[in-house]
């Protein structure tokens, strides 16, 4: 027996309106059996790079084969692509304006279809709810067993989005920028687990953290080391340096805002 | 083998409160195969009318045979009756208080019944939540395949809600009303596809968007159309005119409330 | 065969991150065939009692066999424990740090487990997600058959904290607090079912609400018998006393905050 088949729904839909239950109608006409997970609704409207770092932080938790629906789509019923991507044994179902950055860079290797094959469709196609008329359906049909070579030609040139990244701008010191803050006030930056073990080698002191002129703690490995109130930096559930407010809300505390810049330091 | 029961929720019980969870406690205790779906359960609290226009704005991309368990039930308690009803093909559980007006209306045959058969609840019934004493369980075994005529006698007279449609005020001048608010601040009016082919024929000129004094953009095919940072209208995906602003919201910029009256407008 | 696994989630997570549905990944990947179903992922930011509370308002609806996932965590990465609880039929997977007092205090039978058996968690461990690397693991495994005592030794002092009560401070004058306010400004009081009861005996007269000065009502049956723009209390459907504002929201309308106190009194 096939294996029950995975699939992810992450937009910037919202849950105010009908639009995700509504795609997952169409999911459920041509997949019943499917196990329907919503990622995220919530990332902000239009924001293609910040739903990009989201969708990443989230496949590695799920098994090889499962489908994610990403619909994050500001240029709908214009003349960017949809396309199908094979990266790293899963199976990603999106607009071609960038959303799959993240998972492009994630060093696995991938295929990419252009989805041109409109008997997958469900017609008419509207031009303001592709995520109903050709994203839901095309993943819906994947779900149900038609392999991923029916649903167009191979695309080599996908829209790939410049990522923020870290930069060691002087000995010792590093800086990135935040790319997502989360529920918590916890604000993720652009500085990787592997940024910061470069950082950090052949040093034993602390590593503070700096936002313009002030210090807000070092580099802890956990919450709770910051003491009650306190706060600091840690390498995050997602690989990422995050500052955080113990049991507080760094961001509204700090001011931080997505997009702001981030340093490390090691005092010389 | 009986296809997977597909039962999907519309409420205004919000997600902050574990009301949707405990529905479906109840649901999957009845039949624990079914797929379930939430549509919605951000309707305004006791805002029947936008429920009911929510609701019908998904039911057509289910399949036949789902069922619409929809609770937005401001006399809970009181003497309203609970009702089953098929509609097209589907199945629908609800307070007859009009929250079904839309797919009333949406010209398919339906048959309406009174939930007047007690042991299809669950017991003992509370005066304030009858989702999970009344609507929840009569869903669930409906879902695990108990015969609609199970459930009570035919009503002939189900509430049904006057709908705000569209009308022409004067040649080539066509009046309806915005009926929701979507999370990117698209205005759908209650001014339908048809009401604008009607208006439309004979006639090759641009459709203006009519907002009191104000004419913000005309009737476009998509959203792209109208250039980066413009706005007008469209037919939106649920078959209505929607008044947008591209990757902006209109709502905010042009001060659009619910209820608001809009017009379309052919230049004689 | 094996009844269909359901799983629930509770947490403090929210809904504008994917964390909720990461835990979901790691859930399907080991039991794929799992009913998963979110009680609630609003619990205010690190409120354990309330989380503890809506918990218990929604276990009763879920079948005997029920996994409840439930996270509410300021501690993650400290010295709390992660416990297994056994709770009347149903099971509980959650750090030990009070979130299970409600349904501890429950009248039920418990035994309890410290979840010490690493085999069953997701390697590395983070320091700050262990709803992804300890509790879903554990509960995506329990689902998948692996027989509770496999987790870990039991354990016999589980943190129970202090819940607020209802206390009668002089003949006929209980006193109790809000503990809950939810989406539609319903206020859900310490003072159960039982102790109005207790109060009540002997007694015809009306029981009024009393909030500091003000006499905001009388206990009812309904919603409805307070009439249009009414309010009062009514015992609600979580077994509680709960004020309410008839098609209103009561919190607003008389300013009631979360852990205000609340009085009933049966005039001598």
């Amino acid at each position: 027996m096939r294996p029950r088949p995975i699939l992810t729904l992450l937009t910037d839909f919202g849950t105010q309106d009908p639009f995700v239950g509504i795609m997952k109608g169409v999911l459920l006409g041509l997949c019943p059996e499917a196990a329907l997970v919503d990622l995220c609704h919530e990332v902000r409207p239009f924001d293609i790079l910040g739903g990009s770092f989201l969708l990443q932080s989230a496949v590695g938790c799920f098994p090889a084969g499962t489908i994610h629906l990403a619909v994050v789509d500001p240029g709908v019923g214009g003349a960017r692509r949809p396309i199908l991507a094979e990266i790293g044994g899963q199976l990603f179902v999106a607009p071609d304006n960038g959303l799959l950055s993240y998972p492009f860079a994630s060093g696995s290797r991938w295929v990419v279809r252009h989805l041109a094959a409109k008997e997958y469709w469900r017609h008419p196609v509207s031009t303001s709810f592709h995520g109903r008329d050709i994203f839901a359906p095309v993943a819906g049909h994947l779900a149900a067993g038609v392999p991923p070579e029916r649903f167009g030609p191979i695309v080599r040139d996908p829209v790939r989005l410049d990522l923020p990244g870290a930069v060691e701008v002087s000995a010792g010191v590093l800086r990135g920028r935040v790319i997502w803050i989360d529920r918590f006030g916890n604000c993720v930056t652009s500085i990787a687990r592997a940024d910061v073990a470069a950082l950090a080698s052949g040093s034993g002191g602390p590593i503070h953290i700096v936002l313009g002129e002030r210090r807000p703690g070092v580099l802890v490995s956990c919450f709770a080391e910051a003491g009650a109130g306190g706060h600091g930096g840690i390498i995050g559930s997602a690989g990422y340096v995050e500052l955080f407010s113990h049991q507080g809300n760094f961001a509204r505390e700090w001011g931080v805002s997505s997009g702001d810049p981030v340093g490390l330091a090691i005092d010389g």
